[in-house]
């Protein structure tokens, strides 16, 4: 679903279930205070791979500038939408289970050289929502194109330098 | 000191300490790579208060669109600078330390709602350098003043409901 | 507000957050208890940092020997106190949200050198209002000006060495 | 690449990194020790998660039985595999950066309901190798009742090393 | 007792002890689901070590494929089951006492090498239902194409459950 | 020993074992530097515990303003002097063995209601050095004599409340 | 007070505050089963500290055989009573405050070289009962015959209860 | 092996792997400075459980009277020679691998109802020899009043090594 407003969508907020909801809303809250177009929608990195993939890729190009994705437990979603597009992604950890959302926060902030995500506080949904209107706000009105695609490419670049890795067994194979 | 390229600066990069220096330069190397022009220096919430605050006031006016901060310990410059500005920072957990991070991850991420702070890993500073680009670069190459703007004043109202809380005690005095 | 009983402050109670006053009025009764005069109020680092800066560095002109901060998550009160007065500082660490205190405890414990912070337990307000107590007592009736001057001295010796800190980036630049 | 011995790779060994290699090569290593075929690559989440997608899903029609996923950091690899693929899934925590393993441990085990990642030791690789064994083994419509011997040989053979091990007090007695 | 079914169970499902039923009796529910034939009991290895061993020394000439053992506390269950059979074993940490599983987790993943234990997460007993499946379907030297069919409609019919979750902002939207 | 410089000491420096005392020095050279009388001896609450309780209890008679203890693993010696003194008393947490620090600050900063430990950072004697200053220079140059009567008196009462419980098993006995 | 049977104590069971009874009473009632007298009595490492020492200091010419202390937070009371006594010490961590009784764990378990405490589970108060009654039973110059062939004899009866537990699935069926 | 003085052994020594020696020999030196007979074997429970059970089931009619048990990792050793005598036994948390024994600790301390486990600090075998020291002594149906003399000589002694320890600062003071 999109917001309420109108407007052609600045941010996406994704979680990995609807259970997730409770503590997510309170990112479209700080968004609607501040009357930023948002969409909202349930993506799943673990039972729908294929749609997070696909709604990842097509972010840039749809216009969203900023991906806001909560996820619990082992909380994949937001490395692995940031893998997909080159826009910056907020991670929210999400307290569920018998960590409260610390194993969400390892599985989140820790992510490998090339592919980041601002990850805000256990539950800090409302921040996450604060931090994206920042990007917009400060970012700007109007993106630098020119750079984005640099982001883009370095993504490719990556993707190139790891395809090359090969390891070899036995080592003198 | 200012990036060797000439432009105006469009990130900042500060550390605590000039300790810090050999985890945050690979901020620098990562908005280096990409083009980006950048300022660098030192500034300690601990030992220069008043600059730190006089810095992060003062950045959105010199054109700065976002700010990377690392700190290890009981790292407080991130939150902080976030504290004395509407633009997005980006913290950074330096490792030093018996507990290597550890402790400046749990007081960089946890922050309370109404003062984001955007997390990357332990160490991580060279995607704080990214995650800054993409911001600069999806956020935009013209800011977005009016939202600029609403952001500043979220911040004044959150200090005015702050300074009408008042505590009483014994509770019935 | 100051405690009922009308003779000048020697002890001020700070709280970044109203919600943080159950816990904290346990200082207020340690110090009650003991006919000890102190103030009360909402400061918060995050919302309201140059209110907090002010406060902190009046403090000893107005006669205070020691200041109680308590604060939860990226509890980052008693640092900054600390940072603006060379008086010395008692850090409470709040039980809020999904780390009950944890992450308190750790943003609050491990400062850097040179600004110390005396951590008492995870909502341990009693005991720092009896600390406090100890510091009133032992230390004394009457300061002693010249050490006190001294450590006022340390902290703008601490300033200038970080002042003349300068990175450069690249290094041979 | 493959394994040297010519048959079709029952077991596929993927990791993150190349420098995951010296942890992952005793999982390889254990399945050499028993004649089983197997496959080793370098696929990564993040830096190419379409490949790696490819991957997971054309595993079971290429006839591979199991697959062991080596990740360190905020380990996406073996839960991004598992979302992809019905077979088992083997995942090793590799222990990199300043958690040694810990933050992948967290992000490896904690999957939600639905899809299972079989979780070793931190750094656990020979025994994921073994667990693809046990799996290759004594699985499926019908037992490889072959490889099922050679295991239990080879606990029969663990038992009798370490019956052999003396330990002497004082050491030169 | 056995399942419902009257096949030869093909998965022993223990537990220590009969409180840890709750948390267990998912992973039959999952085996359930898919028509696979299961056994099912209480099996101490602290309280009842003799039984344990014979348990495991015998559950693979009655023909079971896979043990699932849950245990909370210092959980030797799994593992002593793996040291007592060449048969893969899933472990399960069960949420008990103060440390709600962790500790569980420890004494169950760090198995030495030679005796792996496959840990699934805290509480994460229908995903070792569903890795016992999987072992039952893909491994062996012939594939339980049937069973393994039935897994891949699982992953589809996942899918489809959560594409047809939506979240509405505002809610009465 | 006490420091170089001839005046009575004001404050008194312990460490658990002579192998603390590469950290526990810092806490000398901050006292040192600001010329600020110490003795510096070696107190063991768990070799020599009389010793230890001995000196806790003649230290206020002493003259002495404040004690800092350090102490590494299970750490006691800061929390039994406090037990036997009125004085305030700083602990600092000295990094030793599997845990480096970390169970030290458990032992040290958990301390029970009526007997404050102001806690440093994990080897952070230094700021404890400076946190004495702190107390000697705010505290005063000379004691309130009334206020130290009150809170021996209140280490009584604490003992007489203590010593009137009395559990009864079984409970109707 | 004394335990209802007669006998001269042989264990002393010590508890740092009454509201650690709830727990402790377990201890009393693993030896009441095994008819082994005890005492039973609040001293406080903290509150008590020389009714502690000559607690500790008198037990072994009283009698006592083995002393079991529970406490929490900063729990000193098995590590000190150990400091004053040659007897054993079993040390209980009592699950208070904010941490559970993760801190009493690494307070009473890390004790230094020269003075053990045998330390048992979080809450775990029953057990710390029963290996007193293993120390009673077997230690010595000349075991307890009798009480040995209890504690045997207590062992198979755990057995019997165990192998009594049924668990069936469905529920009804 | 047996101890070189020539008494049957009243302590057994077992560690679960010979690289378990050099922590597990302090065991076995504390022993040997108070003249108790000991013996000292590798028993693994993962490797040779039958042996492990065969040895635990037989100590008690050996005269054994208590047991030291040391593991690593998911160091199921001395809990399940627990479990299969009715002994007091030991544990010593090993420091192997990436979490230097604190998974140990967890897997050793955690023991459930019914099955305790003495347990030592991470790596803490000496203290371990000693304790086993103090059940010889004072345990059974009389004690052994020599041994008990030398326990508490050997305190006697700590005490005035520890007094002998002088720090001196300034180190050339």
């Amino acid at each position: 679903m999109t917001s309420p407003s109108s407007p052609k969508p600045r941010v996406a907020i994704i979680m990995g279930s609807d259970s997730d909801f409770p503590v997510m809303r309170q990112a479209a809250d700080a968004l609607s205070s501040l009357d930023i177009a948002f969409e909202l929608k349930v993506v799943s990195a673990h039972r729908t791979p294929q749609e997070m993939a696909q709604f990842a890729e097509g972010a840039r190009s749809r216009g969203i500038q900023v991906i806001i994705a909560g996820a619990g437990g082992a909380a994949h979603l937001p490395g692995m939408v940031a893998a997909h597009t080159p826009l910056p992604v907020i991670g929210v950890p999400v307290p569920i289970g018998y960590k409260q959302g610390e194993d969400a926060l390892w599985s989140i902030v820790q992510m490998p050289k090339g592919v980041p995500v601002a990850t805000v506080a256990i539950g800090g949904a409302y921040n996450a929502g604060l931090l994206a209107a920042q990007i917009c706000g400060f970012g700007g009105a109007e993106c630098d194109q020119a750079l984005g695609d640099k982001l883009q490419q370095l993504k490719a670049e990556m993707r190139e330098a790891s395809l090359a890795k090969v390891v070899s067994y036995p080592e003198n194979s």
